[in-house]
């Protein structure tokens, strides 16, 4: 049986959510789950329900929260949550780590603790986007900010691999982001990084632009973490623009509030297929072991799916086949 | 009286919305607007309105199209409406160049004709972005994929006294585009690049994030050509992918349909709040001359705002205090 250690105080919604998250998952898949963090917070959140064999608590009496730094944190705060999870699995007491805390942390614990896949020079963290049909993966959304043309290499393979094993997508069309299509386009980084990608084993089409991304049409994309953190915090940023300016010209007009009653069912399909729950979680791509990262303000659906995922990934064996991307 | 060449044949509305946005301008401001194209499609435009006294014409036999490659498009059509427009520039015929045609082709003839303002090492490509309140002014967006800090530094005080200016923002608050706020964050460019707006006579706010642009809390933010041109892409991919959502979900419901119906003002006021109409136009900074860049999907509105925004940039001396920053 698949076991999987959750950081039960990392996110927004901690432990509540992900505690509520936890049992839903335990009840609908055959796996364990290993809840680590302060264990009375955890046990009066587990008195809700009804107990369940596969549910199980270990302790951990430090936090590290989401603006701290993460390095500096996880070398000081030895026994944070994110510390304690990620030790189960190099003691191998757990085949993965989910957390929704902080991203950073999470890779630098993961590196301390797991290391790097041999052969991988830089993990990534991965993000999965959701897109007009489906999702795409995104990486590195911040891990590494001057890359060079190698790691990009490094990033589709693993992306590539990733999108094929455990999102599912058969031949995964693999893309570079560039601001422009043709093949001599770009930065040095991304002229350099072309050639690579046009001869490694994966399905590549090419330079892909910033307009690509939402369309659906490309399953993984390929960037530096610095271009990818941009995006990633441009677009969150985006649809609380457009829902703050729509309610203020809501609130000009009692007509079109009354209107927008019978949109609510609009609004919330179209909010949900935006939405995170709804997503999977995102690796950490590269680390010695399966690490996914629910997003901060993921509520129970989501952490039940970001541990769906991470079940998925330890039963793919997606570390040892991305251990064979650097023979 | 100022003298505006305005490439007719640029944009996709071209001639038609170009013609009637320089109609508009030429009744409300007192400035003269030179016509560069076709001129038979240019005369049977202007055969729908009442001559004016100061519009004329300059023909120009051909076109570059909104996709062809900037630089050998420049080189090989002699002709092209925008090299004519720059000639006029360049002899002294008139102030200031506004096009909406292919912006990589209006800074290669600009480069070509006027070239670069003595001490400035790079010109760059600016735009404006509508926020929740007011503008915000973004520059490098494309024209300079790898920089140097140095280049950074003068895109900030080139973006500075244009929004002081031009856009009339007093103090103009200037934000380095980064993906965290400390100044030790970021990749090796804007690591080195913080130091140099810190020292600089602006108002440099520090580090901004993705997150920080739409809000419009920055007046002038900062960035590389690459990283500029990725964010306005996507940017542009973001309203487009809503609004596709919504309709899809809408066409689900005709109740939904029906409520929309009351809140078609609310999108109106919406969209017009996001809308390139509105905004003045973006400015190619560091070119020896004026030379303003209207929207690609711009309509006679929007050409009238570039036309003005030309105009004020010509009679603020822009080019002339820009040339006291390398001093």
């Amino acid at each position: 049986m698949i076991r999987i250690a959750l950081d039960a105080m990392g996110g927004d919604f901690a432990p509540k959510e992900i505690v509520k998250g936890a049992l839903e998952a335990a009840r609908e898949l055959p796996i364990s789950i290993i809840l680590v963090g302060n264990e009375l917070k955890i046990e009066s959140e587990l008195k809700r329900y009804k107990p369940l064999p596969n549910i199980s608590v270990v302790h951990a009496s430090e936090v590290i929260g989401m603006d701290e730094p993460p390095i500096s944190s996880v070398k000081n705060k030895k026994d944070a949550s994110i510390n304690v999870a990620m030790d189960l699995v190099k003691e191998g007491k757990a085949d993965a780590v989910v957390s929704a805390g902080n991203t950073g942390a999470l890779m630098a614990s993961a590196l301390f603790k797991l290391g790097r896949i041999s052969g991988i020079e830089r993990p990534a963290i991965a993000t999965i986007f959701p897109t007009q049909k489906g999702e795409v993966l995104l990486l590195d959304m911040g891990a590494n900010v001057d890359c060079k043309p190698q790691h990009m290499l490094q990033f589709a393979e693993m992306g590539s691999l990733y999108a094929e094993r455990v999102m599912h997508i058969k031949k995964p069309k693999v893309g570079l982001l560039n601001i422009g299509e043709e093949p001599e386009k770009g930065n040095e980084l991304t002229m350099e990084a072309y050639p690579l990608l046009s001869a490694a084993p994966i399905n590549f089409v090419g330079n892909v632009e910033g307009k690509d991304i939402l369309p659906g049409k490309i399953d993984v994309i390929v960037c530096d973490g610095f271009v990818g953190n941009m995006i990633l915090k441009f677009a969150e940023s985006v649809s609380r623009t457009v829902f703050a300016l729509l309610n203020e010209e809501l609130a000009k007009s009692p007509v079109a509030k009354l209107g927008a009653l019978f949109l609510l069912p609009v609004f919330r399909n179209l909010r949900k297929r935006i939405d995170y729950d709804e997503l999977g979680g995102a690796p950490l791509l590269g680390v010695a072991g399966v690490c996914i990262k629910a997003h901060g303000r993921a509520r129970a659906k989501a952490i039940k799916n970001a541990i769906r995922v991470a079940a998925e990934a330890v039963s793919e064996k997606i570390v040892e086949r991305m251990s064979h991307l650097g023979e």
